[in-house]
């Protein structure tokens, strides 16, 4: 099964490998040579697969679905990473990987205008169009669009989504996730072109441009061709850009079923407890930052502007930035990192602990309260009409118990570089961890002097800027490993890879 | 009951009263005045409230008991208030406020010595001798001291003793508690006098001196008679409180039930899985700032006293400092982040989400790994030979995410001066709900740059100075009582105040 997955990801790669003819010769970089050798690779190791997996039962068990999914993500990683080291892009090894992984895992972090890498400005169009792929890629769930091909193939794939576990309960049976994940697709792809046919005439971008960023935008990924968003200079391309990264960060699972049923289904979507609760938390999280900017003395309409953007550019998990946020005041900060923990919802490209979880931790939390002051009442939580058993409600703590352990034993990693701060090593273990992309360092203290900074105008920082306008090349490589392990962690919603690496796994 | 309540407390503040007769002189100071205008005042609100309540009946039911804990700390925090603001140290009520709710939570945040106030060097001897047995009294819970001299007055105490909520169950009948009151009360006693016995041959300090630490090293306050221990010079001093802090973290009731059964009651007591795990958690805290501050250039053995000191200090929620550790690498601040969410045992003065709570939080998400593995386990999770019931769990899982969620929207609330950074107002929240004292700010970067700050070493800091060495002066009024709320939050653990503003808890 890995090798079909293997062939199914060297074949994307003839996408920017056709760009390749089409754009101009760079000094140094050989994108062509870094994409045929990086499909001559694929082919060999999908052979060795196929040969080695050829008695293989076509039947997967919990155990196998585990080791296969995490087995999955990393060898895409590794693959991904060829045409960056190859065509001579990011020499250094750690930088390639940490450029692909971040890709994949649509977390968006770069390591391109930091360390001597060229800035996204300078990189070929094939490579750029590489970084937005892999994210859209990763966006849709590479496991997941395996899933769906998996039918077809005779094997049941049911368990394999269990392990990305998008929702809290995913019941039904093979056709019914055949039928959804088709579904599922069908709006990514709608969603994806109307993003790239609005950006064109209204955001005035060139249609690669257009497309890039529609690729990364709905994947919720961020990687941009320039260094921000803000450059483009076009309020147009921020407001649409916004409205798709929100849309990136609903539920795609619910969206397909809307989809599906018309009007109707867009009530239901609506109803829904999760839906609910990201819109309130857009709102008031932008609300907060907007009201926040303007007592720093910013004027309403730019104040707006930016919070907007950047606050569910961080909550969907995107991490394209038009502002270098980590000069705003404390509250904003609080805001942004919070963004950054709880991201977007179940079942959608966007990272975090997901809103669902929230939700229900919020439910717990007052329905212990009303138990400490009445303890005998009897009263169930409710869901969206399901009653959550308490095994369900128990592992949704355990998990969000685990991701705030995760941020900060991460955090406890990377701070082990002194040149990051507090808010640089926390922020950036979170971000990680959330696939959002860009961390919070300290900013010079004349700066916060000279008032907040302008619309797209980058700042000085204390230590590596690996801030939204920055980029996580000055790190050392084992950092860079570190980090692109915990995109992974995250994107598996770390239960998957815990388990990947625990004692009693193995065991019989 | 709140009368004799109120009539304990005034006669406690006979102490510092007698004490004004012996000190010299301070100019603008009258605490003579203070304490008698104070103790007029405590007969009074006593002898209303015991005309008030002449017909109460001599039962409690939970509802009340909730309200008597949450009334009774609030009313002794207005008290307490009275002499610091009517013998004109600190002539603004909402400092005089701030500084009592700290002392009575052990919370140990001082207004002393910033905005105008005089420093500790320069304060009465009485009012210093007021701030210390303020914390003392908090520290064995005025509460718990309450309850033991209840049943003598013929009323139900139990309830009360749960809305403090030492450990996680507490059973047993009305003799029992009583005695282990007394047990109790009887180890906190010991404690303080051998503290004091060690701190003035060893420590070098003055009896006075010597009393005043040992009433807030052993309720974990960290009122000090000079802005920092380290003033003192003597390594002696520091190990002595170093020792009685990690005393102070650790849980009276088991303590007392030790000391009851001697040397196997003391092996009972090392055998406990949270006196094991506070254990743990300090000598790893310790260990991993002490690497920090050598990777940070400074000498094994200074950096191990400073380490040493300043996390069992924070761990501990103690609140004392021998350096400005707020210019520490990043990996040290995230350490002393983590130590004030934590802090001690239950069961302890001292404050934080409590060790044991951690511990079944760790053991929760073990088992939640396994059973990822191997769904069709059978198996129970088990605390100290008790097996935890689900609803247990529940209520231990809500209890840390209430924490979290509390320190988060504090943080906010307090970044609404924007003068506070990040890590400003999100230890300064952590630190007061975990009733831990200092939090920490950013350093001025010159500071980072001249390296690590020496013992005793005060730094410049950017925005007020609310850390180790710095005080709460320079904040606005409204945020000192935000911060003396949060304080009492957390020395009630949340759910009793919570409850008590919940629209439910009313209704019938």
């Amino acid at each position: 099964m890995l090798a079909g997955f293997v062939v199914f990801f060297t074949l994307a790669q003839l996408v920017p490998l056709a760009l390749t003819f089409a754009e101009p010769a760079h000094e140094g970089i050989s994108s062509l040579g870094g994409f045929c050798g990086s499909i001559a690779i694929g082919g060999v190791v999908s052979g060795l697969l196929a040969y080695a997996g050829r008695k293989a039962r076509g039947e997967f068990y919990r155990r196998e679905t585990i080791c296969v999914a995490g087995i999955a993500w990393f060898l895409a990683s590794l693959l991904g990473a060829i045409p960056f080291l190859w065509s001579g892009l990011l020499p250094n090894a750690c930088d390639a990987i940490f450029e692909s992984v971040s890709g994949l895992t649509t977390c968006g972090g770069t390591v391109l205008g930091s360390a001597g890498n060229p800035a996204p400005e300078l990189t070929p169009e094939s490579l750029l169009m590489w970084r937005a792929l892999l994210q859209w890629l990763g966006g849709i769930g590479i496991v997941l669009v395996f899933v769906a091909l998996m039918p077809s193939m005779g094997m049941a794939g049911k368990n394999l989504l269990t392990a990305e576990s998008v929702g809290v309960s995913m019941d039904g049976y093979q056709p019914r996730i055949l039928e959804q994940s088709r579904g599922i697709i069908y709006v990514y792809v709608s969603l994806t072109t109307a993003c790239t046919l609005l950006l064109v005439p209204i955001g005035g971008m060139s249609w690669f441009d257009a497309i890039c960023h529609a690729f990364t935008c709905l994947a919720t990924g961020g990687y941009s061709t320039r260094t921000s968003v803000a450059k483009f200079e076009s309020l147009g391309a921020e407001v649409i850009l916004t409205v798709f990264m929100y849309l990136g960060g609903c539920s795609f699972t619910v969206m397909a079923a809307a989809a599906r049923d018309g009007w109707k289904g867009f009530r239901g979507m609506v109803r829904t407890g999760e839906f609910r609760i990201y819109t309130l938390f857009t709102v008031l999280a932008v609300g907060g930052v907007w009201i926040d900017l303007m007592r720093g003395g910013m004027g309403a309409g730019t104040a707006l502007r930016q919070s907007s953007f950047n606050v569910v550019s961080m909550l969907s998990c995107c991490g394209y930035a038009t502002s270098d946020f980590h000069a705003w005041p404390p509250l904003s900060l609080i805001v942004i990192f919070t963004c950054t923990m709880v991201g977007g919802c179940s079942g959608s490209a966007a990272g975090g602990m997901k809103q669902v979880r929230l939700l229900v931790c919020l439910k717990l939390l007052a329905y212990t309260i009303r138990r400490f002051v009445r303890p005998k009442s009897v009263e169930r939580l409710r869901l969206d009409d399901e009653v959550l058993q308490a095994s369900t409600m128990s592992s949704v703590l355990a998990m969000v118990l685990l991701w705030l352990l995760t941020i900060l034993v991460g955090g406890m990693v990377i701070a082990l570089d002194q040149r990051l701060s507090f808010i640089g090593a926390l922020s950036a273990s979170a971000s990680m961890l959330g696939n959002c992309g860009p961390a919070m360092v300290l900013v010079h203290p004349d700066v916060l002097v000279a008032g907040l900074p302008a619309l797209g105008e980058g700042v000085a920082t204390l230590g590596p800027n690996i801030g939204p306008f920055g980029g996580f090349g000055e790190l050392s490589g084992w950092l860079k490993l570190v980090l692109g392990f915990e995109m992974i962690l995250g994107r598996l919603e770390l239960l998957t890879l815990l388990a990947l690496f625990s004692p009693g796994f193995w065991r019989r």
